[in-house]
């Protein structure tokens, strides 16, 4: 007989006796309410709670860790749906897409796309049998159907996964049209916004004077002037803060920050505003807006997330053809322990601020991050970021990060994505990781088994909840 | 019934045939003496052999790891007892310091301390039950207690925990007046002191003009000139050696170091000495004496030891207002293959020579120092260093380097530390860890049992006896 | 009684449940050929097919990871065989090298080389007990007497060894008159050479001009100006293709990649080749030409292997006293994703290129390889290199990079060794840790059985076989 496409014991260690300790953990903590402080849903599903579309759409082509690996093996962009910018052709039919991943399924051996995937399948839509060539129109035909019913439209989905509150990601200028519908809706679900006014800081994006223009129109203020510029970022905080965000988000390419006196901050505003940058000028002013948006963190209380190192764009054809966000960022070494100094000298003993750094560079958990997380009040460890948020990077995470930031610096799992119907599955994998780590700490007695289970619940909820506010 | 604080298995694989082994080889080393041959223990103690102070004076305020957890959860300096400079207020009352800590223990659940911790409390003094609000008073008066009773006196303890060696640490300009007392007062007990001169060889260091002019009194050689600045560095280290040292011990932010001719070295020693250093020259200067305190081993045969990559003092309010040593110094990337490469150019070949490299960047392990020290007769690899003296930084360390420098380029466990009463419990710590990876390579047949039981003997004492000269 | 020297499960997990896993896994691997498509292999062996020389010359003095282990504990080179260039004297007596060897080899307890040295004693050699001073004569003996048979023969071992494809590496203008005297002679046995044109492409070597004389000569072209300089590689090229090359190799010390325009490559060209280059174009020229490189293995199929980061000859003093390749080469950080970029954004897409990438540096494997092979169609990853080709670094490697990257973008073992002998117990090695890796995933439940047999056979196998197209 087949294995079942989800064994009960997934992830957990092969000794005997460590399993059983990390199941009893596991059991603990399985049904606990999700908690998504940080992703990239569209918060329209949940306005509109309209059907969602075919499942090539739903799950093949928005999904930038799928597109990349069978990008790497030659499957081209155009053939997974994904339009060109010129208007050249696309495959446009979802069942020819769907055949074409299924195809190459095989790929993902290995990889945590396959696991979040195989629980999709299996959990969400009660398919048993492994994707491949064989079983893509059954599939296919089996979630289209599905997709149809009212139980899995968006709103429903979110009850029977058992979310608790869900975070998505906007641009400063976002009128935020969508969250104020979800909540005059009076459905029950929690869908807050977080404030991610990258284009509005960074001189280096195309449009950061359209976003400057953008600022003057959503808040009446002078964004063209310094003074202005501030108040209008305070403005658009506090809009997102009415509409329920407990966070900020920043995603600059280095953990730099920079402290600058007011004239030399408005000097280098006025050169990056009129357009006219010197060498230097973009990176030293994102550099200062960090210290600024903790600046403004540490008054409004909105929760400051830091994803630096992301190179983005690397392929300059990719982004030509097709646009951003087509799995083609790729990470890069950071420094944290000189970059985030200037910040953390102001604000890192701060009443009531937190910091939340995440790192592709995983190099830095042991050497900078929990050091710092392990010293200033302000700063706690983010989950395990993009390509290290898998199995292996969570045990490297922890391992690396623990014995000097403990637990109770880090902030639980964020799932950071855009693949709604994988959300059960990230944090079910990232909760049986935790007791798989927990466990081997019980049973190496480095850990009371009693100890290990209020850290297993802390990890899953608590922490989550008391860093973001929720 | 509860757990007990230490289980006699504990930091053993959880796989019942490697722990039997793990088992088997720590029986063989779990009783050897202890060489301390690097740490920071007060030499008064053992000179006076005055009775410990308070719990909380003893093992709280001192101890930069328990400090820097507490603080990062908000807990501040004063409440644990810490001075400001300024003559503020802080809690003198060591019950209520032993009280917050206490309150905190939880938050070393995965980290060394509390393996340490727990160590001491169990085996030290006895205690059975776990530290936590509950039980901090009993323990604290247990503690108390005990401190008191002649058994718990510095030279008692020495005895009880098997120390045959222990190195402390001292300034340059240290006269080793209790180095002196001890060897005079016929107590059995070896405490050698450890010759770092970073303060005089450092031109960044505020201090660093005093510590010239005290090499002058302390020598009688004009140290403001470059041949007398050698003789009177010459003379404290034969200063050091009449009293037992064995080693000199650097900590240079990074391992540059720079071979020089005489006229470069003294026109920048000129410059640095009169205070009115050009850009660049501190770092010159530390990389050049680097080189020069290589030369002098090699002539009077100190061992040097090398622990680069601390970036002190990382947050300046800290600083300030309670000076250093208080949990807020950070690690840095480091490049030991360039940074030393002029040091082993001159000296890496040199007969008797030994430089025992530490690192806080755990990436050069396997990229930099077992390469290196796989090839450089004169270079050894010292024992996992601070963040990383723990059970998986251990680990990291023994999978990471020795494939390539093999086990006996490393010089056996070092327990760097003050807090005298944790010295067993990091030596047991090491020991387990040890026998757990050698019990690993022998259960998986890549290395022979009665190999297995020469290296974990190794490990645990001949190592550290050879390469110390001990 | 004694262990066997090799175990039957040697390698493979402690326990039980995944140890019979891994074991069914590799039995179906064990027995398939082995591809040796990277490696450094004299053709004139299998050209000649004469006898190996003595012991000591066979095995320990040209083995440059024996060599730096016993010099890192204090034996000289001369001692160990190694002809000074300076005519000065060195041991020519094999026993007395023999026994040198025999007398430091337990310091190889827990590298790599003493694991293969002992598949080769135990295997090729049918030797039982594990070498040591008591036993070096006997040894000696025993493989001395086994030389002088006719099967132990270069031709005869390969057979027996099961190489399917065995590939050399040579220099840009070297004749290959060995490989055509094999492919002449009849023999089965396929010995294809490697491109490895680092000479004729690095200004900073030192024969680099002779390198062009001797482009000119071989192929009449006037390599002294760009046009002819790029004809006479094509031209080169094409000549290792004709016999039977499938790769080029390229090794400079980063992995610094350089788009230039035609007139641009033109001038620095000019400036290189007459011997007067500025500062930073020796680093332009090479980072100009591997991305020509590309573009040429774009044109004729030569599949581009690079091995980036090596910083050679770190000691200048055995460099001078006894050549290149004795141990004393070192690591160094490199970046990927800032170097590569120019070549990737040239070629990364080009249809049937393939390049291969390897590094010394691990931190790269997550953070970099990975995610640009997991992107990149032209981009694979190599096996872990040098100081990495062992176990904890073959699962450093599966565990950091298959998450971002999968199974399908890596290319299987290279052995990359001037041991033949050795052959066979690297690819043993490997076979066996990506069984054990592949058995503890199937054991967690992260992949299904019979995906990890059919992933066993890539990994040992088809994927070398297809990368390099053999």
């Amino acid at each position: 007989m087949a294995a079942p496409l989800l064994h009960p014991d997934r992830l957990f260690p092969a000794d005997p006796g460590v399993r059983a300790l990390a199941r009893e953990l596991f059991a603990q903590v399985e049904a606990l309410p999700i908690l998504s402080p940080h992703g990239h849903c569209d918060p329209a599903w949940f306005a509109a709670d309209a059907p969602f579309p075919d499942p090539a759409s739903l799950i093949v082509t928005p999904d930038h860790y799928v597109l990349r690996l069978l990008v790497s093996q030659g499957v081209s962009l155009e053939s997974l749906g994904v339009a060109p910018r010129d208007g050249g052709p696309f495959e446009t039919d979802p069942r020819a897409i769907w055949r074409r991943f299924a195809e190459g399924y095989r790929l993902f051996a290995g990889t945590p796309s396959r696991l979040w995937l195989d629980f999709v399948f299996a959990e969400v839509f009660g398919l048993q049998e492994p994707l491949g060539p064989a079983t893509a129109d059954a599939h296919y035909d089996a979630i289209s159907e599905a997709l149809m019913r009212p139980e899995f439209r968006p709103r429903a989905l979110y009850e029977r996964f058992g979310v608790e509150a869900l975070a998505t990601t906007e641009g400063a200028l976002d009128p935020l049209d969508h969250h104020r519908a979800v909540a005059a809706s009076g459905w029950g679900g929690r869908i807050v916004p977080t404030f991610r006014p990258d284009g509005a800081l960074d001189p280096d994006q195309e449009d950061f004077r359209d976003q400057l223009a953008g600022l003057c129109e959503a808040t009446g203020e002078d964004a063209l002037s310094w003074p202005g510029y501030l108040a209008a970022l305070r403005a658009r905080r506090a809009h997102f803060i009415a509409h329920g965000a407990r966070a900020s988000d920043h995603g600059p390419p280095s953990a730099a920050s920079l402290d600058l006196s007011e004239p030399q901050a408005e000097a280098l505003f006025a050169r990056v505003a009129r357009g006219a940058p010197e060498s230097g000028d973009a990176e030293a002013f994102r550099a200062h807006m960090l210290v600024r948006m903790a600046e403004m963190s540490v008054e409004d209380g909105l929760v400051m997330q830091l994803h630096a190192g992301a190179l983005r764009n690397h392929d300059p054809a990719t982004l030509a053809r097709f646009g951003r966000d087509k799995g083609a960022d790729m990470p890069q070494a950071v420094d944290f322990v000189r970059g985030l100094a200037p910040l953390l000298h102001r604000f890192g003993h701060a009443e009531g601020f937190t910091l939340i750094a995440f790192t592709l560079d995983e190099t830095t958990y042991s050497r900078e991050l929990a050091p710092l997380a392990g010293f200033y009040p302000a700063l706690k460890l983010g989950a395990p970021w993009w390509f290290h948020d898998s199995p292996q990077g969570m045990r490297r995470f922890r391992e690396q990060a623990t014995e000097t930031a403990g637990f109770f610096n880090t902030v639980g799992f964020t799932d950071d994505t855009r693949a709604f119907l994988s959300i059960p599955a990230r944090h079910d994998l990232a909760r049986r990781m935790d007791c798989a780590f927990l466990a081997r700490l019980a049973a190496e007695h480095r850990l009371r088994r009693e100890e290990a289970a209020d850290i297993a619940r802390a990890l899953a909820y608590d922490l989550a909840k008391a860093a973001y506010r929720l």
